[in-house]
């Protein structure tokens, strides 16, 4: 057994440089060979180490034939590693080959997560939002923040962002980057209202809480909006969620799971379509310039598993990573 | 981020040096926390890959809190691989920090497999067998037949090996081990019955098949034997089976999965106990010297992460292995 793995840290993923756009393809890709039932993605179990009671390891496999990728991710939230200096979110995934099973490459998942999680927010966008939409309002600035910003301006023509966020640091670094690295107009403004009202795309990407804090009110939506709720229905009074023309998500089963299982989503609207009905026109997504539309994406494997054959692939050709002996 | 990973690669796990008496100690150890319901070990989820009807990838997550151990294998079973030249089992072992989630060590699965699965069986036999047991039949003699034998010869005085195998390499190549190695009396049959008549215990460890060959007839088990079937129910015919006098495994809930949706071990006897029950003594184990107790072990998470923590300690303290950047 000569076979080698190649080992990607952190900075290898991120410096192998596959671009938001290649991403997005990627991801709406894999909602295409899941909407058409070509994706093996079992239940995510989980352990739940430690003291911290919100603590968990998750277990994220996926098989998409059609894109000849197999893999795992193994990602833990710790709560209380904020408080020590360490990421709440690590792990690891590992990419195997279809045809023996032999792992191929072990590589961090932190920045596939935060890519892949803003992929497949723009590509509900692609369907829910207005083509034309200009104007962004982001709330809670951190990397979710960044990347579904990016994500967007891929896809639409935007000229403005409004960002809120209650740290001054978090909105001030946004602010920079919306503005020097994406050339947006970028306002920071001081109460959440201002990033939601006369937004064409909103994207909230706070904390996920199981107790929502319902920031955002009836009446604050205009109409045409496309919302993409990153922290679930954190940000959302349940008046203002049952304005939505069409509520969706990436997976019922598994939104399912949290709502009746964990105890989020409680009192949200009925799910109108899955990513994946929309992506292959077996739901219709948008159909007026007035509906409010929503996205809550959870999170798949399916999208780690479209995104990671590409970056394996580009490590590979740019000499990026550690090959480790099997 | 400063933290780095250990990664031991499948000579890395070997020559860590991990006994085997080490390696049933700990996994006795896994079994009594597991016995006292302290184990936690969700359903273990795979994906099917590639053409192979049979192919597997299965994430094997557990969490033994007194042991300070989480994490998961990730392993692969494609029945095609040997005619590749490549082994039938591959895969992956995460160690994580319990306290952190942060990834400790990411290890080659094939060793402590292999390992874990022997001392299960001699756990088992720990409970079961006569403790003066002298004479081992060995019914398939690869990998397992191997380690097998040599948990055996760790908890009881072993004096003969009878080693049955179809290949002439596999069985010499045991002989030597069995001899050589644990200085046995080695005698080769060329009749699987004479492995088993006259055994005090007997170890089958042929392929795992959907179809038993139930070569092993009614009436060839003498009283007193203790039987780990290390393939399940491949080799017994259902007469000789139903001859056990206590029939356990190491997980029911698995065992009625592989039962109730798999659909191995048809028409087997009922189960008298999980392993878990007789370490803690919540069921008695041998109770007679005529009784006929059969084991028929799955292979658990927990058990890989019982000694997945000893051989990273060993490494560490050895200096074994490479550390990757996170």
């Amino acid at each position: 057994m000569n076979h080698k793995i190649l080992y990607l840290s952190r900075e290898d993923v991120k410096n192998v440089g596959l671009s938001m756009a290649e991403t997005i393809e990627a991801v709406e890709q894999g909602f295409i060979e899941m909407g058409n039932g070509n994706v093996e993605m079992p239940p995510k179990p989980g352990i739940h180490p430690g003291l911290g009671e919100d603590n968990f390891i998750h277990a994220m496999p996926a098989y998409i034939p059609a894109m000849k990728s197999a893999g795992i991710k193994w990602v833990s939230g710790y709560p209380g590693n904020q408080q020590k200096g360490l990421p709440y979110i690590m792990g690891l995934l590992v990419l195997n080959d279809t045809e023996t099973g032999i792992p191929l490459s072990i590589m961090d998942c932190a920045w596939i997560t935060g890519m892949r999680t803003a992929a497949a927010s723009a590509v509900s966008a692609k369907y829910l939002a207005r083509k034309n939409s200009s104007t962004i309002g982001i709330l809670a600035c951190g990397f979710q923040g960044h990347t579904n910003l990016e994500a967007m301006s891929v896809l639409f023509p935007l000229k403005k962002v409004k960002a809120f966020d209650p740290s001054k640091e978090n909105r001030e670094k946004f602010a920079e980057y919306a503005s020097k690295k994406l050339g947006l107009e970028t306002e920071i403004v001081e109460e959440p209202k201002m990033a939601v009202t006369g937004s064409d795309i909103v994207v909230t990407s706070g904390p996920i809480l199981k107790i929502p804090h319902e920031t955002i009110k009836s009446g604050w939506i205009d109409e045409g909006t496309f919302i993409s709720c990153v922290d679930f229905d954190s940000y959302f009074s349940r008046d203002a969620l049952n304005e939505a023309s069409k509520w969706t998500t990436d997976n019922i089963d598994q939104y399912n799971h949290y709502k009746d299982k964990v105890g989020y989503f409680q009192n949200c609207p009925k799910i109108y379509a899955e990513l994946g009905e929309l992506v292959t026109g077996k739901k219709v997504g948008r159909e007026s310039d007035k509906e409010k539309n929503f996205a809550a994406n959870l999170g798949l494997a399916m999208e780690d598993m479209a995104v990671a054959p590409l970056v394996f692939k580009k490590a590979v050709e740019k000499g990026v990573g550690i090959w480790l002996p099997m």
